[in-house]
């Protein structure tokens, strides 16, 4: 026996035929002798719609109040996935956030999870029935309705998996696991069997879009044993495990890549001490999250110039930041370009192989295409290049590194 | 100051205009120096689809789930009716049910209110802000979310108003008032500018539904000021008040019609002792009302006939029940009937005016109409009469009494 949280997403419960599927897999689990926790979202297209009523009743944004209305959509599907179940004599209940409680700070729109009271459902759970509960909501400290912000079931999933000492956190959704790269992009690309922690976050975090990188890092801290795979097919997905765990030994796990970019040049700023920390500073204190850096000097070591990348719908925003600072920062120019795209390798045996840089950037020069920003880290290169580019970049790099061999 | 309490049905909440407009009309009272509750309805059309979500999704019915499902319409409005509120700079905020606390017995599905916690509410509104209240719904003994069954919502907002010490609870609709019988029906009909509790309550008994039985009951059994006006005008409405304050004398105040009639003969049976309290325990047992009785003796006195009135949904089940039951009754025949209608005529000053039970029945015998039961109560007469005359007796009824003169 053991104890398995299941998460569906919104295209898993679209409709109530396809909550009626998601209830026979429920009752496979059950019938297997395992104990069972479901976590929900919303039928797909309802929290948009709910979302999008919420911003159009006026522009005054109170998130409390749109907790209370997005939340809706998780309650109609708990409700609805319980009578399935009870529908196919499986015993279940359903758990709203106040009522587990899933606890969360106060932070309404994206709350973060501060803890989960689990006594109640442990012995539920225990006594055989399912508990299906509502992802992406919780209670904040004010005894009000939280959401955690979007793709907020992955991680309600995941933390009710560790609270709950789950052997297993399965992530149903509409794709079957995790790929060397997007099949959309790149017909050759092969479904991974396993990937570690580290990897899948920095694919979360540089654009494949499978799975949410807060939930990736919260399975990776309290070692949640996840697995990703279709709610439509009967295929094993892909298991995000340990890299000790890990026995596939390929130079690199997969490419990620995101259209979602731009990148801004000040041109000519003087090269005094403090200046990138004044300028990196300034966009912190206005929430826009920069991604990508690269600063270089002119040949007289008076001037320099840098760049950066970041989302392509905060470019307006932070060039407004920067005019604003124009007299202090004295730069002669400054450049916005959203005609770019990251593409990013990543794989943990960079650690170890040396080499993998020069492969990629000879790749990417052999077909002609520019690299405007590199940036590093440990078991990833990103690049940033013109987005014509995209489709010819991740496909050099699939063949390149042999993604498609086992 | 006064402290109102508000309620918009579905029709005054269903779109994000209306919800805009039903915010203008908060704020109206909150400028006139009063403290506001606002009990709000689903937007029309949701609680419909959400009850047939839940009957669809499978035959077995958990009211539990179903009230979990059903509840969210309401907490929809609550945050777009608070958003909409601060958008026009008032303090507003939402109230679910098991936030207030709305407490209630454990009927999910129609539950009964047991209790309102008003410590928070009370501090809230003498604070000056809007509290924007989910209709329709309360927390259970298991904590879990409970429903008051459908028009539950009036039923808040009177429970709320007698909780909170209101001066006055509005019953905002989709008509102006309590006409002297419906509009649609008969073109003369009058807007009462005040009717008592009693004709309110048989009002809506008889088939009126402008407001819900429940809600009046509990109105009269407080003695909650009740005004019904339409949130499409701004027309002064009908207020339901005690006895000693409605200072119009009519003969009778309303004319209700009902379609959703139906009667049951059963002929031939044997006249002893005890058979019509077996057969409408049967019937009760079975969770079957009935409305109307009559019971007529043979000539020997060895066999009587019982005909009793039902809503014509109940009458497939109710013939079943009695037909299970044959051999212990000993009926020659039974006989159902879809085809009839109920009219009934209110009126508080029945109590002291003698004759009106006898112009009643010489106006329809005039008519030609046939009357196949008569019941009536202190302030009412009903008489079951063929569905196709139902026009016929209204009119010619609402025109004997003079309803269209104040």
């Amino acid at each position: 026996m053991a104890r398995i949280v299941q998460k569906f997403g919104g295209t898993s419960v679209a409709d109530l035929d396809r909550i009626r599927a998601v209830a026979q897999r429920v009752k496979a689990e059950v019938d297997a002798g395992n104990e069972v926790a479901v976590v929900v979202s919303a039928m797909s297209g309802t929290t948009n719609q709910l979302v999008e009523w919420s911003r159009e009743i006026g522009p005054v944004h109170d998130a409390r109040e749109y907790d209370v209305v997005v939340s809706t959509g998780e309650q109609v599907t708990v409700g609805l996935l319980a009578i399935a179940l009870q529908n196919i004599g499986i015993d279940a209940r359903s758990w709203l956030g106040w009522q587990i409680a899933l606890h969360t700070n106060d932070v309404h729109g994206s709350a973060r999870i501060e803890s989960i009271d689990t006594d109640k459902l442990d012995e539920r759970l225990s006594s055989g029935q399912v508990a299906v509960v509502a992802g992406f909501q919780g209670i904040g400290p004010d005894g009000r309705i939280s959401t955690l912000g979007r793709g907020g079931s992955d991680t309600s999933a995941v933390a009710l998996a560790a609270a709950l000492n789950a052997d297993r956190c399965d992530i149903y959704t509409d794709v079957d696991g995790v790929y060397t790269t997007d099949p959309r992009m790149m017909p050759k690309a092969r479904k991974l069997e396993r990937i570690t922690f580290e990897e899948m976050l920095e694919m979360a975090s540089a654009g494949a879009k499978v799975l949410e990188t807060r939930s990736v890092a919260m399975a990776m801290r309290y070692d949640v044993n996840l697995q990703v795979l279709s709610s439509f097919s009967d295929q094993p997905g892909t298991l995000v495990v340990n890299e000790e765990q890990n026995m596939e030994q390929q130079k690199i796990s997969g490419i990620a890549y995101s259209r979602d970019e731009a990148k801004i040049t000040l041109v000519g700023l003087p090269d005094r001490p403090g200046i990138a920390a004044y300028i990196f500073g300034v966009l912190a204190d206005n929430h826009i999250n920069v991604d990508m850096i690269v600063q270089s000097a002119s040949a007289d070591k008076t001037q320099t110039d840098i760049t950066f990348s970041l989302g392509s719908l905060d470019v307006e925003k932070a060039i407004g930041v920067l005019k604003a600072e124009e007299q202090k920062l004295e730069y002669k120019d400054i450049v916005g370009d959203v005609d770019v795209a990251k593409i990013s390798i990543i794989g943990t045996a960079m650690r170890t192989q040396p080499g993998i840089a020069k492969t990629m950037f000879s790749v990417l020069a052999e077909k002609g295409i520019n690299l405007h920003v590199i940036s590093t880290s440990e078991i990833k290169i990103s690049v940033l290049v013109d987005t014509n580019y995209t489709e010819l970049a991740v496909r050099s790099l699939h063949d390149a590194f042999q993604l498609d061999e086992a």
